[in-house]
């Protein structure tokens, strides 16, 4: 019942009312605090999914509370360039981002758990550290030496390896190939020989087709579609398995934060969290479309060979150990998510494995 | 700012601020309304997993209304009998309930689509289709001739198969085997010689322990930890094959929701997809760990044999037929996600399964 409904109901003159709302006040002072922030995306608007995942949670704000909390959301470059929306956040430049916290490896390696690492968890591994496992606590601790407090609002799943000129099948194809891959993985894969060169979403259809480059990873078929990589290198690859499941993430000001009524920052956790849920299933529903699609336009489906992925594996166990032995706020997540991550993947292998594989087959077999 | 805080810094008197607030009112008329709503769950206490999801639902929406949407949650058998939840909803004797659709199937079967059917989706697929797919929509069409509104607002994850006392083989080894299953799984079982029974959770742990049945399908580890299963039938399969990722949803009834302000309709979706995360990501973080307890307890990993998975899914698919000669609600809704089902789970076999199995090979290995 809002205030004007208890007037008219209750039949009070204009006068009566101002005294009795005045006497009320205290017990009944729960207005919804009219505010304005702005959150800067990482992704431009022609990516529903990822960038969506912004627009989710300022639509989830805004209705909650009748439009008082309101969060306007802007795409990459519109006030801040995509890869330094945390940057904006830190200095207060903008409240909020949505971004994917491992842009920021640059800055300390640290970031890239709140995201994902190579060969890490899957989405669903990802969220429960994350929310049982202290993984929210244990980022917040390094975010707030970042001046920001940060929750996982979106996942992609599993993303795809990547689109190349040629077929990659051993160890040997990997020399001097330069493909289109940054941080944690990009690191790796240069301990194989592979040359991981930096460029802007817009800039790699081009270098592809001119043969600037050999090869690109993005994220997975329903974004990559929008790219139109099938024309200039059709060997799609799988598994991306540099991002097993990929947290995005909100990052707000720290005092900004702090400085919210309890009531807004609930409501921007739970928000989150619901945006987290549906930008995996927005992901989950539509990249089973694309993938026919793609393969209509021409893509060549291959999965990395054992050979190739061992070696990415053994190199990225190698890069893990010595970023743990000079990055301690590194070493303290990974140990403990590393601890998770065994039992999950034993568990992982009996009724989840199971299940699916048995519906695979009926798939192959046509018979769903 | 709420409004105290509003009338001390503009250092306006009592009189005037009384004036103000009165002139303001048509603006600012955005208090929380004071509600009291009740929320049955078909869950106990104990597990504070499944049960949980409905406390986390009355928590997000709480804190977000400073405590003025206030839903107070009741166990099972606190004012609602545990299976009878939906129907106190549609009568209006509670507000709203949490609960698995499927309960529900004597009614109408088409229930079970809001939750999960045999050989369906995981949980995942299972949020795509509602999500995405339109699955939420199709369902409330079907709730709305109920009474009731529904939204997804949980998930187990695929669930395990059951507790037997002796080795299940072979076909053979079902028949007149006295297992404690229901609904739709029931009666795929029922054609492969199985004897189904209907014994509250309580009951099952003596009814296994005289043997009075000789199986006992529950939730997952550490869920079925807490009964105990494991020293009076020891012999713990997978996968739970009718649940590859049941909903657990929230009801509400229809008047009563369509009665509420539209910001608190929004919140409680907002809230109950949270939950749906929270829910997966509970369970998630804790089964890999009860699995390991379990083991060390006595209990005897083993997986479902082909030969039964696949008459099982045979005879799945005959119900399916069934029903849908003579049910239209059920054969709408199951139709529209089957089309999505053959595509993801071709999709699923690409990125996702190479990166969990590669993974789970090192898990085997030792080299995680």
């Amino acid at each position: 019942m809002d205030r004007r409904t208890f007037i008219t109901k209750a039949g009070i003159g204009a006068g009566a009312a101002a005294a009795a709302s005045t006497l009320a006040a205290p017990a009944i002072a729960q207005e919804n605090e009219k505010i304005s922030w702005r959150m800067t995306s990482s992704f431009p608007k022609s990516l529903d999914t990822i960038y969506g995942g912004g627009e989710t949670i300022a639509k989830y704000v805004r209705e909650a509370t009748d439009g008082n909390f309101d969060i306007q959301v802007f795409a990459a470059g519109e006030i801040v360039p995509g890869l330094q929306a945390a940057d904006a956040v830190a200095s207060g430049t903008v409240e909020m981002c949505h971004t994917v916290p491992y842009y920021y490896v640059g800055k300390d390696v640290t970031y890239a758990m709140g995201a994902a690492i190579p060969f890490g968890l899957n989405a669903r591994q990802t969220n429960a550290w994350h929310y049982y496992g202290g993984g929210i606590d244990l980022m917040n601790k390094f975010y707030a030496t970042q001046g920001m407090v940060g929750f996982p609002a979106g996942n992609t799943g599993v993303q795809m390896g990547g689109w190349y000129r040629k077929e990659i099948n051993t160890l040997e194809d990997l020399k001097g190939l330069k493909l289109r891959i940054a941080g944690l993985a990009g690191q790796i894969m240069s301990k194989l020989g592979v040359v991981p060169q930096q460029i802007a979403g817009g800039d790699i259809y081009p270098s592809l087709e001119k043969g600037v480059i050999d090869g690109a990873e993005w994220v997975g078929p329903y974004d990559d579609e929008k790219l139109g990589f099938v024309k200039v290198a059709p060997f799609y690859y799988y598994p991306g398995w540099w991002e097993g499941g990929p947290t995005v993430a909100t990052f707000i000001n720290k005092d900004k934060y702090d400085g919210l009524p309890a009531k807004y920052q609930s409501l921007l956790r739970t928000a989150s969290q619901a945006a987290n849920n549906d930008m995996l299933a927005s992901y989950d529903y539509k990249n089973p479309q694309a993938i026919r699609r793609l393969v209509d336009q021409g893509a060549q489906l291959r999965a990395f060979s054992q050979e190739i992925m061992q070696a990415s594996y053994d190199a990225a166990k190698e890069v893990y150990a010595d970023v743990s032995s000079t990055n301690a706020s590194f070493k303290e997540i990974y140990d403990n998510q590393l601890a998770f991550k065994k039992d999950a993947y034993l568990w992982a292998q009996l009724s989840e494995y199971t299940f699916d594989t048995f519906m695979m087959i009926q798939q192959r077999n046509g018979t769903l």
